[in-house]
């Protein structure tokens, strides 16, 4: 846990918004001022996966107790899984389509938590994905609200690369639908549980690898035949075991977004939403197919979108 | 282990071979008269995985112990992952094309097993792939050559499921190129090692399931979207979490089956070589896509390989 210790308490004062990102792994929260500036953040390896049902309150007190003392009556905004049936307070998801600001009236006040101050949880979205199934999103919607222009009014595709990347389509401000792609999840699971275990270990970032592996989601044979290459050609095709997990990320990586441009019928440069060692990857692989990209940092978003919906439903000011 | 203890000893000595299918997980004997009967049999969880590199000789040596002292100087005829960098033996692939009958003339006799009678491993065979990569295979091709009529003439597509599933093109009792599919083992590691590990459960086979994750193969949007569907669909689409294995195999085997039959060309029936569960799922997805299947045993057809190599390399007469 970090934070608050290298803070002056008095810059601590002026704080009027405790952000909240609490996902599956982590928990990301955020001071922020009146202009939505950060005084002070404080994070932890302690996602919702690592508690159980009656834990959660607790855990949020402990979390902030740097903050709390000092900042009477600052409410709280949280999104992320925190809203899930796994996480402090069950929030149903709005569906799409869905205007980012209809979020804003849709926070929910959670009323088993008791901080001497308002507790909020904004909904997740739910949508009809490419391929006809139910996908739905939890805290992307918030990053996705915090790097979109005011004004935005033409059609966009945006990227949040990750565990479960999301893939979404905008008219405006207006989320049309997205779909999930489970990259992240799978390439942890093939390189640890399966024969690729014994190839693809830990290295550097291989540029040439990775491009390699980008290069044959145009092949056919498909994504379960592809796979197959990241143990023969290191057995037979001069590919070095180093080199190995790059080349895998790149066959897994090119696939979503071949298919994602291809699904979502993409014409125009791609928004990109993360960190930055990932956004880079996936510039790398819409650059293979065509794209340009904007790169946008994914804690700077999610902040940016808290700040965004507690202004807009009046939030910062309560209780001052 | 199986087998010997209810087989007269007298039935052992009209043995002529002992076949050996020695692949990652498991040791399958059996031992064979003069017209390829199968005598007896000996099995056990005994994969080359399972040994370290100085055990094979002394393993192959106990497993076979209810045997050996009845047969002098029967040959042992073996195949598969055995004759790997990892197993007992490393023989060379042979390069597609190649006529199966080509595999007899390259069998090779291991000089560092001294069992009182000649040990001989088949050669595995190695190919470009559909997507333009290297692939290989040890045992398949004993199954193929088992299972494929004496006069095949036409192109045929040989399909054998499993961990790693085989599609292999054939111009008549040619090899001319295959490609793996990591199938069964990515289904393992995402039902263990995912977030899908949550939704899909051990359960009874749910044919309806199956056949919507088969269905899924048509659908925009790329395999790593589908999968994130065995758990969105588990939330808000009305599928049971006892039918969600059966839907991600659906997933998975369509991806699959939809792939090869089209990166393959595929217009005819399909031969599916394999146990009696795997290859009715796969006759399922490939009825799915409009293909006749005609199925055929595995371990029939192994045995049936191995006799033939043996006969048409004279190994059955020696010592005799």
């Amino acid at each position: 846990m970090t934070g608050a210790a290298i803070v002056e308490i008095e810059a601590l004062k002026s704080g009027r918004l405790i952000t909240v990102d609490w996902g599956t792994s982590n928990f990301r929260s955020a001071l922020l001022d009146d202009a939505g500036h950060v005084i002070d953040r404080i994070q932890a390896p302690r996602g919702i996966l690592h508690l159980a049902a009656g834990e959660f309150p607790t855990a949020l007190q402990e979390l902030l107790a740097p903050w709390l003392p000092h900042l009477p009556a600052v409410p709280i905004l949280m999104a992320g899984m925190v809203g899930s049936a796994d996480g402090l307070f069950e929030v149903p998801y709005l569906p799409c389509p869905a205007r980012l600001d209809d979020v804003a009236d849709a926070l929910v006040q959670i009323p088993n938590v008791d901080l001497d101050r308002p507790v909020f949880i904004v909904p997740g979205l739910r949508s009809q994905s490419t391929a006809g199934t139910h996908d739905v999103m939890r805290g992307e919607e918030i990053q996705i609200l915090g790097a979109i222009d005011d004004d935005a009014s033409e059609m966009q595709t945006f990227c949040l690369p990750g565990t479960h990347s999301k893939w979404v389509a905008l008219d405006g401000r207006r989320v049309m639908h997205f779909s999930t792609s489970m990259t992240g999840d799978v390439f942890a699971a093939l390189r640890n549980h399966t024969i690729l275990s014994r190839f693809a270990r830990e290295g550097e970032h291989n540029p040439e690898a990775f491009a390699r592996g980008i290069a044959l989601a145009e092949q056919p044979g498909g994504l379960l035949h592809h796979l197959f290459s990241a143990r023969a050609e290191v057995l037979l095709g001069g590919l070095a075991a180093d080199a190995d997990a790059a080349y895998l990320s790149g066959i897994l990586i090119g696939e979503e977004v071949r298919s994602m441009l291809e699904a979502l019928n993409t014409q125009g440069p791609v928004t990109l939403i993360g960190d930055a060692r990932l956004t880079e990857l996936y510039a790398e692989a819409l650059s293979a197919f065509g794209h340009d990209t904007r790169r946008i940092d994914g804690d700077q978003a999610a902040v940016a979108g808290l700040h965004y919906l507690a202004s807009h439903a009046g939030l910062t000011t309560s209780g001052h």
